[in-house]
């Protein structure tokens, strides 16, 4: 028998995918399947777990034991309970015993996470995070995600379900309207969702009167990949939305490091393909709302791991726990220490 | 002769106070003198030199020796190389080699800080923030300090100068001109200057015609302590700009408690003495912008050590800094650990 392997997940509103990852974080397997959050919590885990025996099924066939299952979730969660206190794109799922659920279905113990936090840890062992100490996260998909990294450390805060949640930041009071209620979020202006509540303003305010956007939009099937498309072809308005993306983006991530003394960040998640379209304005407008730091000493990052980061960090927070259960209570608790590998 | 004891100072834009503190943060002695940064950096340093000497005085009569000087200064501060990086309230001092010269004179060892890190280091030992493991600070003043407590220590950032400028975040795009440069700062919603600017503004745009603020704003002698009497008065302008103090702080602290993960925070400063002018909106902001927490888990403190705090913080950090140099370079340098009491 070969060594040890963790299964990691990466659970969002659209797809599941679950990966067989190694200690040194080598992805052996991963596999994708649609959530279909409609259906309700009991079908959408009864799926996970077969996804899961699936993948359990592969390692077997590799000859390698699987050690742990660690899933990263889009939402609030309460990880040492179990549970997902709240996930807007998986609300089914709430206060459902997740953990104890799949690890009886699956004979594993199981761990969950934040998604954001899953893919801040898959960049700071392997991605774009490596070797920098002190560095945020944003993870720019359906909503906006985020993470901290301090001295090398994912940053649990006071371990109450989140932290790291710049998408809920107001940063403009009279910005638009977000789905969590609030207005002039940060994820109210650079998530796949802002880019296609944009599309929708500028229908409604007679802009945008016709092509492929409108006619997408119109027959319901409009996606970010689109507006970046269109874009990236020379569709004004369609750049003008990446353009308030990184206005926004360059805004907040200047206050976070006037705040915590820090220059640099990393940004993935599926909107980051967009990188070409967002990454000038974003970078003027961190320059412009910074007073602390000049804007050469200021380091934004793109993702190196790209979807496989919430995989990868999920399956390692997952093997550490296993390993170092204690290190969730104690006194300095809120800093996750990275262990020997699981 | 008496255990040691250490100086510590807090050096403004209008004045300069210097304690003398035991190990334990009891404060013996202290003296407060006027800035006056209009005669230039050498004639400062020189007041300090002599206020310096009258308290070392002080502590011979007491039969004290003195172990150190620590002196917090509102500012972007090179705490190793020992000089002012940048302050906008003392412009003359910015690279002038103040711990070299403070040093030479006092032949004492010289430490400087932040105001609002030595701020926040008092109220972390002795004041509101005891005991509270994750923490924000504000210094409202002439402008917003900040401080970061993350695991009971001063969370230092890249050690750039300056960590926890919650002053310098933008919090409304569309807000008001800051003395940084920058357009909406949480520092021109939030200071007494920018309750000073709110008096200019309203006095500009007609709404307010006579009175007492009106009159001092003429007489250049207004004050935000006046702002505060007139509100305290009734004066319904007044109070005006002290709820759109609040309704900034909350906003910016709701923030911060969303990216952090954390859910206290502690405000302190001379404007914090017109706390029941503000603490209401503040809490209704705080609520109204949070998604993550709700209300009634935040928890906003105010300062127990006052004008004390940043006294008695700055003697604590020279003592640690004398004791324990090594911290400031090992590879979690960033946290500042500590040490047994100086």
């Amino acid at each position: 028998m070969k060594s040890d392997a963790v299964m990691g997940g990466d659970i969002g509103g659209t797809h599941m995918r679950i990966a067989l990852v190694e200690a040194n974080g080598n992805l052996l397997h991963s596999s994708k399947t649609a959530t279909d959050v409609r259906a309700g919590a009991v079908d959408v885990v009864n799926r996970l777990i077969l996804q899961c025996r699936e993948v359990m099924a592969v390692a077997a066939r590799m000859k390698r034991s699987v050690s742990a299952l660690g899933l990263g979730i889009a939402g609030k969660i309460d990880r040492l309970g179990g549970t997902i206190l709240f996930s807007p794109n998986l609300p089914s799922l709430a206060r459902y015993p997740l953990v104890e659920v799949l690890g009886a279905a699956l004979a594993l113990p199981v761990f969950i996470e934040n998604d954001a936090d899953s893919f801040g840890m898959g960049e700071n062992l392997l991605g774009a995070g490596r070797g920098i100490p002190n560095w945020i996260g944003l993870t720019l998909g359906t909503g906006v995600g985020g993470c901290i990294v301090l001295g090398g450390h994912l940053w649990r805060g006071d371990d109450l379900g989140y932290s790291g949640e710049f998408g809920h930041m107001v940063i403009d009071p009279n910005g638009p309207e977000c789905a969590c209620g609030l207005k002039g979020c940060l994820e109210a202006h650079a998530s796949s969702s802002a880019l296609k509540n944009g599309i929708r303003e500028l229908i409604a305010c007679g802009e945008l009167r016709n092509g492929p956007l409108h006619e997408a939009w119109i027959a319901g099937s409009l996606t970010s990949e689109q507006i970046h498309r269109q874009a990236a072809q020379g569709d004004i308005l369609a750049a003008r939305l990446f353009h308030r993306l990184g206005w926004a983006l360059g805004l907040a991530i200047a206050g976070q490091f006037s705040a915590l003394g820090i220059r640099h960040a990393v940004i993935g998640g599926g909107v980051s393909n967009a990188w070409d379209q967002f990454i000038t304005p974003l970078k003027q407008s961190l320059n412009a709302h910074s007073s602390m730091l000049r804007g050469e000493e200021a380091v934004v990052l793109r993702t190196e791991l790209g979807d496989k980061a919430a995989l990868i960090g999920s399956a390692y927070l997952a093997g550490l726990q296993l390993s170092q259960p204690v290190m969730e209570t104690n006194r300095i608790g809120t800093i996750l220490r990275k262990s020997p590998q699981p």
